[in-house]
């Protein structure tokens, strides 16, 4: 009795959230007729450019897996694996541009245009990715990771027809909980990887009660042809490349918070689930009482953005994160938590600190006595002895003045010292703010990543 | 020509300490006479009592290398090996009470009797161990650990006349390091060990030369006989026993004061060497100044001495001051330096913490997410979820309440908690305080006791 009227209520829910986040049928044809305008305009000018290569529509506007507001349209324009790479990236740019008024080039692991398209009335803009690839034989034959894309499009599209709904179910909740979407900044799931998962189980909920039992290393062969050997939290084999995993860049917290979210919402199903945490952002007020409340001192390192992708900035944040946080305990600090993000035009450390003042003495180990030599070195620089001398252990110790007696004026005076990454260190050098607790400004965007930082629901 | 100049300064302040802390004559004479007396007497009453024993004088007193005003005389009563071990004690004690008047039985590896005499004029009174034990035939033939005292005794006498000053010398030397004396509490050097070193240096000056130089292990075997297979920081064959090490009692950290000083003498003599520490005890005021200036918080516990022998309350107290360290760490605070002494009739551990006071908040990490079972208990368990809980490489975690934001709050409160060994368990039992800082009384030995905990010369 009891499970068939949460399953009723699970139901509802679902069919609600469908409702708000499902394309509508306007939206739908107005996305269709954009993609489908720019493949017919990319067509036309290889034609008339003498440019052998053709236009497909990829990714979830293709298959009809994208959330009501987010549609990014991707399209692929193939080109005859006998083009030379430099040839493809010449002739691509060229043919994207050609068809482009706004864009931008970027780059990840391939060159690629980003560009601006509007629907026919003008009314809604479109980001759209115009991504030059090789039409390969097979995935596992790929000349550049892109390659793969066609591929997984079509294995998509051949399988999905009827699941769109419980993917878009499946994208909301990840994404509600911050991880949805591979980049380094998610570590999360893919678009493929969640469609993938619903093929797999047939739906969202069925999913969720096998991710509320998964393992460490839980492998999932929806074709039984995998011959990925690696080691990692979820292994979800590749359809169309039987040695590859698509949830490889499913970090081990990401997994491990949706096998949490899926308990949670099976024992309790509620709403809130697909709701965003920019929906219950934290103000400013309530985070000054937080940090009051928890006795902690949260220091900001603040500092302009540099112009690179989210997938260059986030691992040099990181990387300095560890760099200012080991400085930081190397001093005698005790950092209790820390994170990275960015908002706006502004990128920032945070560190929640558990000891930020300390004594000015300091421990100071010298040599073992039995060194003769050293032992004398060691004496007559620590002459007069600033507190006092002292044997322990064998070894010379001599109680020192420490440098830093406060946390706040360590990082002003020494950020630049830590291991920072190329483009994080130049946008450093340019400036930076140390700000703690309620002077901490509340831009744009902060609020929720306070929310999540603190671990509130 | 310097090192004439030094050598001649060397000499002059040792001339000079040697008139202070030599036994003159009269002192001499007195010290004899009680020796003698008591010996006559325990020789006498044996022969009344039909007890086959006979009484000689060991230690310093009968070396002449006690210093000036402190004469401990040590008598041995020694019984045929035939004897049992029952009768040995039994008698023994019968004899030695029978000419107290004034005594203790005390019992360290063995049971005997510490009384006071009298000189004839009875002006001074001498305290008196009176010690039964086996005459055997060999020391490694020992039937108890004292059985070995009268062959030391025999050994030093043979060789030590004319070096008698230069023990003196290495014995207060020793002592205004704190580091005369085997038992618990100092963990240094004996006397029979001093009289050992200057038998084989010549000197107490030649003696400082080659500790200088000392490494860890260092080996003196001036019979050329050792056995002694163990690995201690010094290492002396005891000539009588080769299979013994004199200075098994040195702790590496006495070794190491021992050559540090040495070398300090020899680079600038000085007549402050010896000179002890309670000449130049720390007072309240400078305490507090200091303890000001290094900005750290100064923590005693405090608490009625247990009545045991000190080689039984110093390992005790030991015990105690790392388990309460280590209970202080576990809480999160950080303790600086600790130590432990006794002074009057109170026992004291002291921590001299960096961090004593943190935030209400504290992390408790939970079971890995992929075990449900546990993680389900958890979750009920830490529901409501006091400040937040999230997932940190594939754990729950949340930030609970931190039981004790205040170090001296914690020891207050949990000191019982601790492993502290039975006198001292009891003793706290009983009551004990915990002060800090300016809150410390200054009783006496705490000025001597401060001055060398935080290493001022």
């Amino acid at each position: 009795m009891m499970e068939e009227k949460e399953e009723a209520e699970i139901k509802r829910i679902c069919r609600e959230v469908i409702e708000r986040i499902r394309p509508d049928e306007e939206e739908r044809k107005k996305v269709k007729a954009v993609a489908e305008h720019i493949i017919a305009e990319l067509n036309k000018k290889a034609s008339e450019m003498g440019i052998e290569a053709h236009a497909i529509s990829v990714g979830s506007t293709a298959r009809n897996t994208w959330i009501s507001g987010e549609a990014d349209i991707d399209v692929f324009i193939m080109f005859p694996e006998s083009v030379s790479e430099e040839e493809l990236k010449e002739k691509g740019l060229a043919l994207a541009k050609s068809i482009s008024d706004r864009y931008e080039e970027r780059y990840a692991s391939h060159p690629y245009i980003h560009a601006y398209f509007h629907d026919a009335e003008g009314k809604t803009e479109y980001e759209v990715d115009l991504v030059p690839c090789f039409s390969v034989k097979a995935a596992s034959l790929l000349k550049s990771a892109v390659d793969r894309t066609p591929f997984h499009n079509e294995y998509i599209v051949k399988r999905i027809s009827g699941l769109e709904e419980e993917v878009l179910l499946l994208k909301q909740f990840l994404k509600c909980r911050g991880i949805y979407g591979s980049e380094q900044r998610r570590k999360g799931f893919s678009g493929y990887l969640c469609e993938l998962l619903i093929i797999r189980y047939s739906s969202f909920v069925e999913l969720l009660r096998h991710a509320s039992k998964w393992k460490y290393g839980e492998r999932i062969d929806i074709e039984g042809r995998g011959t990925y050997k690696g080691e990692d939290p979820l292994i979800v084999i590749d359809p169309v490349d039987p040695n590859r995993n698509v949830a490889a860049a499913v970090s081990l917290d990401s997994f491990c918070m949706f096998i949490d979210a899926a308990r949670d919402f099976l024992a309790c199903p509620d709403a809130s689930f697909f709701a965003l945490a920019k929906e219950k952002a934290m103000t400013k007020a309530e985070f000054v009482e937080l940090i009051k409340e928890r006795g902690t001192e949260l220091v900001m390192v603040l500092f302009e953005a540099p112009d690179v992708v989210e997938d260059v900035l986030f691992p040099q944040l990181r990387k300095a994160e560890a760099s200012v946080k080991s400085m930081i305990e190397r001093n005698g600090f005790t950092v209790y938590r820390s994170d990275v993000s960015v908002g706006g035009d502004k990128a920032f450390l945070v560190f929640e600190l558990l000891v930020w003042r300390l004594p000015e003495v300091k421990r100071h180990v010298g040599p073992p006595v039995t060194l003769k030599h050293h032992s004398e070195q060691f004496k007559s620089k620590y002459k007069p002895f600033s507190f006092g001398k002292r044997i322990e252990n064998g070894r010379y110790v001599v109680d020192v003045k420490r440098e830093y007696t406060d946390a706040v004026e360590l990082l002003r005076n020494e950020l630049k010292s830590c291991g920072l990454g190329k483009q994080v260190s130049e946008a450093i050098d340019k400036g930076y703010e140390v700000l703690k607790n309620e002077e901490i400004l509340f831009f744009e965007g902060l609020g929720s990543f306070f929310r999540e930082f603190f671990g509130l629901n």
